[in-house]
């Protein structure tokens, strides 16, 4: 008999799953759940950012931040993808939504959005089947310039906290002039998956007595000690958020 | 008085500098020296890779390595870009070289491969200056199948080699099987670029008495300790090569 979720239990919010967000190979590595999605994203503060321009795919590593069920990217207002984001050609559209956007008047840039983690180096007995354990996540959407002042503000925050959890308190807030020169995108999360390999290696069955050393290297990221700068005044002490970074 | 090159100290080879690898912004960042990129390519060996699928664009963590003037990813002869390097259609090519190609029967895929490595995160007091210390390298491109079973047999040896220097000798060789079910791309490094930020924050003048920490916090990457698969034969001891990764 299926198990009926008790209301204890919610049922866990997922992303549609499309075309372009069901693999063509290894679909059980795939996942769409909010949860899985969200841990893999606020993870780190890099993505890589796709777009199209002039018929040629584009990818240029940024920072971004999540906030709900929205990404926020910033960038100068003379950034190439910042400024197409704005630029009312159909052809930087593409993809299934083109012209189904809420906001009719903003084209917006259809995007790929890009995290990947790399947890460790998959070793098996034969070449074929070395592989790595990692955790990405793949966003697909039209970025679009966000226009709204108090937007504005909280996704530099966030971007700024998504580094550096605590620090947007604990600096100088942009001043209109730097916030004119900064612009800002948001892509909702909605055409998106997660892709995820964890475990040992895959061996063939026959392959299990050949003599070559087989498992997995773990691979580690962390932080260094912190370098202040050189004109820091000395009675400014390092601050919590970053011995515990 | 200009200086002249001595014979003893030749120019560095340069990739040439084209409207797409030639940023709009921080251009004292961008550099086109074989030494500059290969250098950054060859210390990871993860990319991420974007296509054009229907007009969208689509960006995928995938291997990769460097032969030379010459980096190969590969996968299954099923996945989606892939197959699409060896599908006769047009529309995947688009940029400067599209039709120009010395394989005029290959149609080959529009690509962008990108390589990213952080650094440091950089605390400036103001928010607006925040920043990554980072080192990129981004290549433009018509990726090509590889049909030549030698090019193919050294694409992937130098792949598993990228990943663990000296491991290809200490594995099993994919067979027949394993080949034909093995898709190889190459990309030439010809429109290619390298940009790179180094040092400490770069704060407005007047923010310098401000009460903030500032300085950076290097990132740092490593390997833990390898983790033998359950069934390895404890007569089978740890390869030089990962004690020393």
């Amino acid at each position: 008999m299926p198990e009926t979720p008790s209301p204890h239990t919610p049922t866990p919010a997922s992303y549609r799953s499309t075309a372009r967000t069901v693999p063509t190979r290894a679909r059980e590595r795939a996942s769409y759940d909010h949860e899985s999605v969200h841990g893999i994203l606020d993870e780190t503060y890099i993505c890589h950012l796709g777009f199209v321009r002039d018929g040629a795919p584009v990818v240029l590593p940024t920072l971004f931040a999540r906030v709900g069920e929205r990404l926020y990217v910033h960038g100068s207002t003379g950034s190439r993808p910042l400024r197409m984001a704005s630029t009312p050609e159909p052809a930087h559209r593409g993809g299934t939504d083109a012209g189904s956007g809420p906001d009719s008047g903003d084209p917006g840039l259809a995007v790929c959005l890009t995290v990947t983690h790399v947890d460790g180096l998959v070793l098996a007995r034969s070449a074929f089947h070395h592989s790595i354990n990692y955790r990405s996540v793949v966003v697909h959407g039209i970025a679009r310039q966000v226009t709204d002042p108090d937007e504005r503000r909280a996704a530099l925050d966030a971007i700024v906290d998504h580094v550096v959890p605590g620090r947007s308190e604990d600096s100088r807030r942009a001043n209109d002039r730097e916030l004119a020169a900064t612009a800002v995108l948001s892509l909702d999360l909605d055409e998106v998956s997660a892709k995820v390999r964890t475990g040992g290696p895959d061996d063939e069955p026959e392959d299990a007595s050949l003599p070559y050393w087989t498992g997995v290297v773990p691979v580690t990221r962390g932080y260094g000690t912190p370098l202040p700068a050189d004109d820091l005044d000395p009675s400014v002490t390092l601050p919590g958020y970053l011995s515990t970074l």
